[in-house]
């Protein structure tokens, strides 16, 4: 899950932690040294993670944190090694403490960072249009192509034979080998994941990236969202139809079809072989399984199991909604 | 309603605009002179307005018009100092003769007045990227950030503390302070308004603009297209997730949350603190009021009071809709 | 259906297409020449064309071809004139032997071959913004607009008249007189057409291209996909709405009016003077008649007859629809 993109502004010491949280620290190792912000299994021994729902329990009962912010009622699935952190909202804490670790990864304005590709040292090394920008930190590998006018912000990684097209902005993304991005899209960007307040919104971090794999083709018009606490993928060979919006975590499997319009809502995880009609949208923090086909213009508000095919708002299976819905 | 980024043409006196309309003209006050043109409530006594639907009746009983366009069977609804322009076909008459005061509102070819924002007094104000440009008649406040390719058009002001995204086009807009636009969007063009018609459609002025509140964010690849005759409104601290269209004239409320590819047709109304999922749509002319929460996928098509919860297609209370589709 | 912007890197042999398309020939006409890849009606006698599915049998007898790459059990639906070229898989073939003839069609990299149009012949003809871009065989009638950042790739023909927005991309596409396309559209890749195939999706090649005809509006976003073997069709004074994607070889008739939103998918036929509302999506190979009207929100899956007024998911008669939903 971590972003290399983003530059750890830690080490923080527990009492940083617990000021950060604006609580009392009357525990003894106030002094212990925490260096990165992790997830319950990604968390190595001198790493913070995070236990908000009893869903992670098992996973929690395995973790290497040091510490874990966490409820009174949760923090006894945690192992003797990683000690609990009580708070009242896990989120706005780990929000708070994450934007310390991460302050770059809240706010998305421009990359004021960019040059015309011209005054890189990529210009000898790819094709591309007029009016090109890259920011810091991008690489780009052999045969690629980048069309007019598209910006490639900082912290970007493309891979040989890629095709980019133009009026296109990436940036916080890894694209591997012969992958096309078509025109107008937008990758990269922090999802709509922010804590609701009448006053102010509050926006959380987004210390995860783009990850598109092998020869995957994005349509024109796309915009797939960077993930908050992991990354978003787009599995191997997978194609997207124009106009087709993908939010924050959302995991795609291998060879499926995507086509035209729809939207996948925040951290839903998508099988391989997945078929999926026009307009449709699939609800958040869901998982639809393999070789599983999706009706155009349906609505998935379930999990849906490996190889039934739905259809419906909300979708159901197809042939009971052909049945409920003869003309 | 006015818009203060129109020049208007007038003033017209009264034989003008029968002539404009096509009228016999057989009054004695031909010499009369009209001001401007505006709404019911706006018209001041040397305007003209119109009514066209007797749902506006309250509202004409009251205006300061000296003018009214109207049908035979509404214009009895008017005070005494507002004298009566009887025509067959309201709107066609008011587009007649908004076209004459405002003849710039009706067609939105691209602004070519933008310099370089180099070229500008902006450019020691604003942080900016490259290729950024901007119109005639464009405010920008104190800290402000502009992405690269982004054209701010002609009669734009935005506020202080505002970022705008790469790629988006704005004009005919009032942004307050902390706002957000995102990348590619295309905000204060016209509406989708006209006259059908077998030839050739005739497309109506929109004389109104886009107002954005304060700490509005507003996500990638929106479009807001600005009033025809009222202003569409995003209102405080409201966040739009991407590829989001709000049709003209719609008024959104306060602290309001619209997930991805949400679309809002004309003319509706959103309450404060409203909630709508992904890829839900609001037919034109709705009245949505506060506290609502409207499920993702659904289409409204009726009017829905505060507090409720609604989703489906058509939108209905969220329980009977669950309770309707068991899987 | 032939597109004049793709060259055509024929005549081939018979023995060429055999050797194409792995067969063995035991013929006797390997040398005989073929000088075109056209469909069942549009072939000429030293064409060679496709028969793929029964629907089509009747064109079949009538065709002028020379060759026709069909099955076994299609083949007897020809004519003396034209000899069977049997396969397995039509679109397979066919795919592959279009692209032999039109290597160009397939592949949508960005147009390497343009200049900014101060540099171009057109800059003293047309009224343009900055950062205009023009690619080979580009013509523009008298009197036309382009805005900002707009780029106009190759094989694009604008007629009289017209106003192109900002940040749009134009190829492969014949635009006639008085069209108005509005900011950040597509028109003119390639459609969502290809080969399924678990290691490396085959993409077919696209020789259709877009046609616009007079007095159209295409609002802000559009995609509008070129066609595949046929040509995309937007009728005279048909209106779209912002955020709209027609799919390839989709045929729109006149005086139509489509909200935001909607989609189409490809090959669907729309008639003339039909209305669609927001959010409404029409599957793909349908066809729907004169002066059907079609609510917001509504999923089409089956063809509609002349004059019906629909809606819902699926649609049906909106009559129906309202009374099975009254709230």
């Amino acid at each position: 899950m971590s972003n290399p993109f983003f530059k750890n502004h830690g080490p923080f010491k527990l009492k940083d932690i617990y000021t950060f949280l604006n609580l009392n620290n009357n525990k003894t190792n106030k002094e212990d040294e925490i260096l990165d912000i992790k997830d319950l299994y990604s968390a190595k021994n001198n790493d913070i993670t995070f236990l908000h729902s009893k869903k992670y329990k098992e996973l929690a009962s395995k973790t290497h944190a040091l510490y874990c912010i966490t409820t009174e009622n949760l923090k006894n699935n945690l192992p003797n090694n990683c000690k609990p952190i009580v708070v009242e909202n896990v989120l706005l804490a780990i929000s708070n403490v994450t934007s310390k670790f991460y302050p770059e990864s809240i706010y998305d304005n421009f990359d004021y960072t960019t040059v015309n590709i011209n005054e890189s040292n990529l210009k000898n090394k790819v094709i591309y249009g007029k009016n090109v920008l890259v920011g810091q930190n991008v690489n780009i590998g052999l045969n690629c192509k980048i069309g007019h006018n598209t910006i490639i912000e900082k912290n970007v990684s493309i891979g040989d034979n890629c095709s980019i097209g133009s009026n296109t902005i990436i940036r916080n993304t890894f694209i591997k080998n012969n992958v096309k991005v078509l025109d107008n899209c937008v990758i990269g960007k922090h999802g709509f994941g922010f804590f609701p307040d009448k006053k102010k919104n509050l926006r959380y971090p987004h210390i995860g990236i783009v990850l598109i794999e092998e020869n995957c083709e994005i349509g024109c018009g796309a915009t797939i969202d960077r993930g908050s606490m992991s990354n978003t993928i787009i599995g191997k060979n997978t194609y997207l139809d124009n106009q087709i919006h993908i939010a924050h975590n959302v995991k795609i499997g291998e060879n499926s079809i995507i086509a035209g319009q729809v939207g996948i809502a925040g951290s839903s995880i998508i099988g391989n072989n997945v078929k999926i009609g026009g307009q449709a949208g699939i609800s958040g923090h869901l998982s639809i399984g393999n070789n599983v086909e999706i009706g155009g213009g349906s609505g998935v508000i379930r999990d849906i199991p490996d190889n039934k095919k739905v259809m419906g708002y909300p979708a159901k299976n197809i042939r009971e909604f052909l049945r409920d819905n003869k003309w």
